[in-house]
């Protein structure tokens, strides 16, 4: 039996109308929509399109968002002026930098510029270590992890006790889901490119999440039967068949992994729209936040 | 052939005298010995001792150590004051509060206390996160994690690319340790109280760190042949044959350990000392960075 879709647009889009129900409220209460400021520094055609997607999901929940587009040559005190100005204005509520940012332009001094009630990415390092510490809590969940854990309880399995594999641990989202997955009582291995091997650590997992950036590289014969399966990736293969000229897949062999299986995601349509939805959660959570002030 | 026992005292003390020769440096070019800010909360007899431990060691290594020794009956504001009273105080570089503090402490608030550049345990939320994630450096790695690291690089295995088990996800050891494993390219798993089949993880493993907490827990038929085994636990055992009436012994059964381990500290005189001596060396080291502020 092939393995169950987790469908990533049909959870985003019930959470999405929840938040919209609730921006409603907020919106008047407060006089003011929730309101996303947004940072992109250059013209990175894919950068640009999740810049493009990201506001157009406000629209639709009924968040306010604002960007500021900066040219790829624009210095770090212009970049980090931009984030402070956000900082300052109260109808802005959650910040984003998009990544990445320009090769000369210092990345962690940049969004260590973000106010931390502002912080709806999650990804400040006082965020992760709050992630990862008992007895803490973050500020905000990072998204694409909160996505990532969103889908996996949407299987109804239970978590704790579960072998999971994390292949990948970028700091937005690699460490924070093994973060957050150990923090749910899985027994977690974090993988990376110095893992030796990899579908030796993968077969014995019950939950494999990858986020390792390469196009297709999991493969079905590598996974446990019924694993719950997790594609973080997106990456364009070229495909004269299409009208574009590519086609997106993740880093998990979709046709092969899906025959394995007991719960997989698609590539697009898994995780792409949680982490959208995520990120209008925590902006939405803190502008509620800013009215108990 | 047993395990070679990997010699914590004997590393802290070599460890221990270059301190001692570089504190005399610092002291002679500023005038005063590096400081550490001690404190102690309430009258358990096991942190107590551990406080006496760490003031004698400051003392032969030439650093000075100052200790606020508080009722266990202490406020929030009164353990917090003593935190603020060594923050203040030019000649005290860095800062320890003995854990664990009495029930009715925020553990968390008081650590917040800690200013970050004397944070010597290496364990405020913002030091962890940066700890995991890559491209950011904490401001101090925590004390019994690093001494952990030296002691494994002390077998002159290279760590890239092992398997490494790390039992315990405490805060001060369990989660900074997997995250140090990882950074040093092992493929990490975090196990604890909720993994089921610890003894099936545990065999898969190069590299083994205890820090359960739980006398003699990991057995010897447990281990891969040849791993390198360490030992964080330190348990008390009654034993009538001793003049105290018992004894310290680790989380490893030391003697099924060793005859399988490739490599194996002890309890007592393994990851102890270290502890105390990573704790004077991030303090010479917040010391010396106090120079050239």
């Amino acid at each position: 039996m092939p393995a169950r879709i987790i469908d990533g647009r049909s959870v985003a889009q019930r959470i999405q109308s929840e938040i919209k129900s609730a921006a409603r409220d907020f919106t008047a209460q407060a006089g003011a929509a929730p309101g996303l400021g947004v940072v992109l520094v250059g013209d990175d055609p894919a950068s640009a399109m999740y810049v493009r997607m990201k506001r157009r999901a406000c629209e639709r929940a009924g968040l306010r968002s604002e960007a500021r587009i900066l040219p790829a040559a624009s210095s770090q005190a212009e970049v980090e002026c931009a984030v402070r100005g956000f900082n300052a204005d109260a109808n802005i509520h959650g910040i984003l930098v998009q990544l990445p940012l320009p090769d000369h332009i210092d990345e962690e001094a940049a969004l260590n510029e973000i106010s931390l009630p502002k912080d709806v990415d999650g990804i400040h390092p006082l965020n992760i270590g709050r992630l990862g510490m008992r007895g803490r809590e973050p500020t905000f969940t990072p998204a694409t992890p909160t996505g990532v854990m969103l889908l996996i309880e949407e299987t109804g399995e239970t978590i704790e006790g579960k072998r999971a594999v994390v292949i990948g641990r970028s700091n937005i989202v690699g460490l924070p889901v093994a973060l957050m997955l150990a923090n749910a009582n899985a027994t977690v291995t974090i993988c990376h490119s110095r893992t030796r091997d990899l579908p030796g650590a993968v077969k014995g997992a019950d939950i494999v999440v990858a986020a390792v950036g390469r196009a297709e590289y999991v493969k079905g014969d590598w996974l446990k039967a019924g694993a719950i399966v997790i594609d973080v990736g997106s990456n364009s293969l070229p495909d004269p068949d299409s009208e574009k000229g590519y086609r997106y897949v993740g880093d998990i062999e979709f046709e092969s992994a899906r025959a394995v299986a007991g719960y997989i995601t698609k590539v697009p349509g898994g995780v792409g729209p949680m982490t959208i939805t995520m990120l209008l959660s925590n902006t939405l959570k803190a502008a509620r936040r800013s009215l108990n002030e």
